[in-house]
């Protein structure tokens, strides 16, 4: 079975037509105009930009973004944070809290290699904590993380709040460094006003949380949150210090539906690749790419610059397109583009993803940390 | 960073207690249970099992399902493939079209490996098979698709699906096998009488099919089709030479909620392990799974074994659960298992899966073709 062999998705070079599907790619050109805009907007505001890498899991995205100013990049778990740690990311903020021995004992590793920050909301995991990093020898950062609204994590109140840091001053190998008040629904509010309105009360719960700290004479150097739906917001607000988005990068569908004003203009970089397999009527055409390469919990993808097309449903390896106006079906063996509605998933789907520019394959970047979710 | 290595999610001998989370977990002996009871349905009526890799993309299954007596298997990617053959797979149908230079290629190579057969189902596309094959001087068996009301892929008249068979006379390097006639909507009608009454209705547009074939000299040797939902109508029904279920060996949600009658009794083998990370108010906890590791367009998880326990939503890498009754709250740390809604995609998200049996881990299993969906 020699023979048998992978062959690549693309290779440097390639023609964008060459691609096999299905395939992620990126277009440079707006992925870095994106960038660009999100520094641009946390310099402007004085704020810090980190990143969230769960979005992409891609290391060479992050070493991108820090090379232009971004000051680390967040993690949601903690195997996440491996290869990010290895590529040379040395501060990370694991935006989640953290429980169960082997992975505690794995943070406590990556805290001898990188500046490690880790968010805390119970007292048993915050000592479970201290405890692992001093078998390890080694420290991390803690924010307490607090709940404004999102009703996942997170403390609920300011008391609760003031004790984990107490206790962060009582523990060794932990320092407290401030708060993370995230709220990931707020991020998807269509309407720009909504969410405008939704950010501000978020950030004035979180000033509450800083003051009632400050009063118990803890000081809060970080106040971090913020997605890409609420980032412009938050960076102005004056209460954060630091934003964390990750879709920014890219955009997707549900993003890329949204009302954003003249505040931000993110463009659409990421693109689901695919071939359409089946044209078994004028009015209908079947793609090689579904569930297993994009997901559907934020919608179905949409067809990009193709009008009077469009998916009707995704199956795991097929998506469903119609053809609304005649002569709108695509032709058998032709190549679409589509935009995934969620990036985050989406990009844990694939193991690269392939950088385009001027219809060229620039680079094929792993996605080094596609699976790694514990 | 030498040291920065991922822990193993599991090692044989193991405590099922120790598996790190979120761990995709096999109960053994209900897998194989489910594995001779499907077989034993498929030898009570004279048909060839050839079980769907595509649920679990794992090979130490397919080699157990065929140890069991399965004829072969299916696989929906021609990448998807490669592992199942390198791993002693010798009879492997692609269970759809195929299209693109690339992926021909690659089946004309896999072709010399192993018995090869695919579906067709447009005039180009079979031209195209056919050359390719010529290019690495292999062969394989083909399928004419015809649609028996999914509205997917496959031909929509007897007229188009004489003429490929008729085209596949001519052409060199393919040869026809017969047909597949496969309903992927109607595996997941709830009702019994209702799923019983539509296999029949694509039972009998298949025979038209076979008859319309015959009556231009086609003899179909392989009448194949049928999922978890349908196989034991499909295996009775006297036009199906072959059924090709997928899920039956794992169960998920989606299929453990419908009606089954006394046919067949299909147990839950798959389960999600997580771990407690957040218990911010007595009615709440959080669960270190989310879309990462389990999908959403087939529902919610459900919680095993928990009364009172509900999941009320899936994030990115978070698990939300609602506890209904007082003291159903699990304790942080506590690990629980979720039946998955959808088996074939949450496989599809994991690198291994952890076999257990009486609480012990047994094996850990690479999901070797995970993510290859080219």
């Amino acid at each position: 079975m020699s023979e048998l062999r992978l062959p690549p998705v693309a290779r440097p070079g390639d023609s964008v037509n060459d691609v096999d599907t299905p395939a992620l790619v990126l277009e440079l050109d707006a992925f870095e105009e994106n960038m660009r805009t999100m520094q641009a907007l946390a310099e402007l505001h004085g704020v810090s930009l980190r990143p969230h890498a769960k979005a992409h899991k891609c290391p060479e995205v992050s070493l991108r973004q820090i090379a232009l100013g971004a000051d680390g990049i967040c993690c949601q778990k903690v195997t996440e944070a491996v290869p990010f740690a290895r590529a040379g990311v040395k501060d990370i903020l694991i935006a989640n809290e953290v429980v169960g021995a082997q992975k505690l004992a794995l943070l406590a590793r990556l805290a001898a290699e990188a500046r490690m920050t880790v968010c805390v909301d119970h007292p048993e995991a915050l000592a479970a904590l201290s405890a692992a990093l001093d078998a390890h020898q080694s420290c991390v950062d803690v924010l307490v993380e607090v709940d404004i609204g999102q009703k996942r994590c997170g403390v609920q109140s300011h008391a609760e709040a003031v004790a984990l840091a107490d206790q962060v001053a009582r523990l060794p190998n932990v320092r407290f460094a401030g708060i993370q008040a995230y709220h990931g629904g707020i991020q998807h509010k269509h309407s720009f006003e909504q969410r405008q309105r939704a950010a501000e009360k978020g950030a004035r719960l979180a000033a509450q949380y800083v003051k009632a700290l400050q009063q118990a004479g803890h000081v809060c150097e970080v106040v971090t949150g913020g997605g890409t739906g609420t980032a412009a917001f938050d960076a102005a607000s004056g209460v954060f210090t630091e934003v964390q988005p990750g879709s920014y990068a890219f955009m997707d569908g549900d993003y890329g539906a949204m009302e954003w004003g003249d505040l931000m203009v993110l463009r659409h970089a990421l693109f689901l690749l695919g071939t359409v397999i089946s044209v078994p009527t004028p009015e209908r055409a079947v793609l090689d790419v579904g569930l297993k390469s994009t997901t559907a919990e934020s919608g179905l993808p949409r067809v990009a610059g193709r009008d009077g097309l469009r998916c009707t449903g995704l199956n795991d390896e097929h998506c469903l397109l119609a053809a609304d106006e005649a002569g709108a079906r695509p032709a058998l063996g032709e190549r679409l583009r589509l935009i995934p509605a969620h990036c985050d998933p989406t990009f844990n789907l694939h193991d690269e993803v392939v950088g385009v520019r001027n219809g060229k394959v620039e680079a094929v970047w792993p996605v080094a940390a596609r699976g790694l979710s514990r």
